[in-house]
């Protein structure tokens, strides 16, 4: 298959390697190019523009968030204008439901399908092709990316037919994780003011949970390695947002989310905003007096 | 060795029967004596009273709060006491940190030596030997405990010199898990009104945790199968209460559990009191006009 | 002075015809014709869109919400495009600090100056001139308004030079009410778990703060007047939304308000949309098991 | 009347001098002798013991706290056991309801009358006599006790024929108020950062709640004047502690409750535990990112 590609940070370099190892062409851009000469030299071929890529009948995207997806899809030289009718654009970022609503909407009057495939995992999975795909959108173009999804996770999961459904889960998923941080942080401040060591609770929550993800932040925080970040805490905050904004869309409370909204507030008033997100356990040492 | 034990429900049944299986010889109590009389049969010795089980070196204690801990320790033929100088009590029961403070002092002042030794894990757990123990005390007296340790769990983790802080780790581990059941609640409201089920985000979060814990209470919410209870509700109430009177002693803010006990207690108000913790999430659901 | 005036709801009625008893001359304009005719009766001029009030050097508008003041202003016969340079639109409406900062952008733009000026105060309030004018703006346009504001409130007062900065304020105000009503309905819930009168627990609360806005929303509380609404519930959902976007954006976290959302959002999905936003008080109650 | 009296606080000493002018005869004790000694110049007399003021048949007890109360009135040379059948005690202090219980049981046993009593008002209010009773007991005692709280306040409310009731209205009066402060935190600092003085804000609420007490607290906070404490943070916690075990023993959610109680413990974590509790809004600021 030939698949247009567009946006190569961590994440997108380590999919498109999966894709060109999966034997698939790639047409792939990326505003700082040079990250797209990188791949050059691994087969990939470099186009200047996101209208550049859409030659191909499948693109796939991902950017940092709403505003640069809506730049590359609708701005000057987009994709939107570019593809042909019949076409697949699917966004593997996490965005709010409000632009994949729209997205859904602009694509469907030009004749060509939008997909939402968001995925959880750290550039590392994507780098192994680890990732977790979750999608949703007309089956038909499901069943077309089903070979790029299987080339670059290790589950894909169809979510349902409206593309933001795949949005939702997916900013609820980050919510599950963020939750699990500020867990983390409360009980790790008692814990210290307790006397006892972060590792020793962290020892048996593992033993608890037996999840590699609670292995791995618990010792991120437990060690407070948060410089330099795996993912931002702005973009934490970011996506807390949209997950507030999702619920608030369909009328679900979510208190836990919007507690969580105010301890990323109160990270970022702390100069956090360029920590790992983990580093939201600061607030509530912080509030329990413990230095650092 | 011989080893005293009282409270035969459905942990400590399981932990008795463990505790024979490595060849230790028991001395039963139970309030409710038929219980005590099953296990006569698979070869413990049966007492009449808490102070008949002193004769053994060592008494362990698994009950079901601190108002029956209190009881069989300082009440009427208590075990205080009966045990003689030298000899150790050690608590299983998840109890609040001011009645490991007091019965330290008490078993102190009569040269005994206490331990609190609770434990994660279900009746299953309890009856294949697969808990995870924490426990804090005197290291002389958990190097003797050790033997028990073993036999009853998969993991034991010391986690101080003062056992109240095995406590304290108790409660954080409670809340840990009682926070994940809220996270669930929220989230599969969120999912069930934007058109997804929960089976569908149930499965994305077990291929990102995967944790077995996330699993299975992943999947009782999910099919709402909360009668007959594995953990009552009205038990996690009291667990969210002492975890926050523990935070309240040491000074830690802990906003994430202060929601929590709100919503137990609204979902004790709804009549789910008996049914299993993981109902909580019906609280969740009504709140976004979820019906059931 | 002549002064156009667009928004004749219960609000803009009462504006209008203090301003016709101080003396100006207004042309009104309103979506639905007939509550301008009846302004006509009593001097006012009526115009046929929001275009049509623009000959006066001062716009007011007084309209529902964000949506409404975006179409009056930027819409096809909006007042930006007809008003002359060096004329003054004064906004009266509860809208967001985004919306205030743009139109502060495209009336500048077109040389006019934009002034927000939103006001505390019930219908009857407005009907009897006891509004409370909080404005934000150019100080030669507040000097210009000063007349205007005079006519209609007890008290005006300047906020700023920046015209969000009164939105933000106005946000701010509606917080403390709506942490007002939220408050008698957690209390209220206990007190008559506690057997305790709500008419008995108001009667304390005017006795401790004398504050007359306690005394009726306590009364509507207690007696449970809901129907028909003095305010909305949906429209104090509205201003608790925007008041959350007004702290996100200036980096406050604000946890009441976060959680005054939540127990909006539980009452939407209650079907008290419509109801006065102190039915709000309904969830309290309902959380703790009381009927009704 | 001869009045017997404990604890000669800011509050206690304001009470009785009232009592003296209105014409009773007042026997008082206090741990501190001196401050019993100044009132021994207007005309009391002094006791040497809690048991000492018992042979007038009214006592009034207004201490500290839980702790004080009960050593008072349970310890040695305590009221319970000097009180003559048939006669009263009157507690003006802010109790938890499980102690207002239990002097109920006790001093029934010693067919005694207990009546739970408590005030609104700071010291200048006592010394005014402008205080507000809440009085619950048996309705015979109260009307023995009416020109009592006649003489001390302003008005006087009877909650019902449990004592504990009125301590349950007391303790949701102070939640009113500790929410009034967070409110008050949460909205300066959005003002703050928003550019908005603190004093401006104040203007428009004092203008919109039209209440002596938004007044006063708003003041002291907008400017900050937390030392010497009005009423010492510490307090405040110790009030909303027993705010949450009234509310979760009568089975009521209050999330905003829980939710100040959190802000209290990082504002004792912050080292705030003796400045005025409206110090409570330090803890927003700060959150906010704001010095000071």
């Amino acid at each position: 298959m030939t698949i247009g590609f567009i946006g190569l940070g961590r994440m997108g370099s380590g999919i498109v390697r999966n894709l060109l190892r999966a034997g698939h062409s790639l047409i792939v851009y990326n505003r700082t190019r040079s990250r797209a000469e990188e791949l050059a030299a691994e087969g990939a071929q470099v186009a200047d523009s996101p209208a550049g890529v859409c030659e191909a009948g499948i693109v796939l995207t991902m950017v940092a968030d709403d505003e640069a997806l809506t730049n590359v899809t609708l701005g000057a030289r987009g994709i939107l204008a570019a593809l042909r009718p019949g076409t697949i654009h699917a966004s593997h970022s996490t965005i709010g439901i409000a632009l994949a609503k729209r997205l859904t909407a602009e694509h469907t009057s030009s004749q060509q399908t939008y997909v939402s495939a968001p995925v959880f995992g750290r550039p590392e999975a994507a780098a192994n092709a680890q990732l977790i795909v979750v999608a949703a959108g007309e089956s038909g173009a499901l069943d077309r990316l089903k070979p790029v999804f299987d080339a670059i996770g290790r589950k894909s999961i169809v979510v349902g037919e409206e593309p933001w459904q795949a949005n939702a889960l997916k900013l609820c998923g980050n919510f599950m994780l963020a939750l699990m941080i500020e867990a983390f942080g409360e009980a790790f401040a008692t814990m210290r003011k307790s006397g006892v060591e972060p590792r020793t609770f962290l020892d048996a929550m593992t033993g608890l949970f037996r999840s590699p993800v609670y292995e791995m932040y618990g010792g991120i925080i437990a060690e407070q390695r948060f410089d330099p970040a795996g993912f931002a805490l702005k973009l934490g905050l970011k996506d807390v947002r949209l997950a507030l904004r999702a619920a608030d869309e369909v009328g679900s409370p979510m208190p836990f989310a919007s507690i969580l909204h105010d301890q990323f507030l109160a990270a970022m008033a702390n100069g956090q905003s360029d920590l790992d997100w983990s580093s939201l356990t600061k607030i509530a040492a912080r509030n329990a007096g413990l230095k650092e």
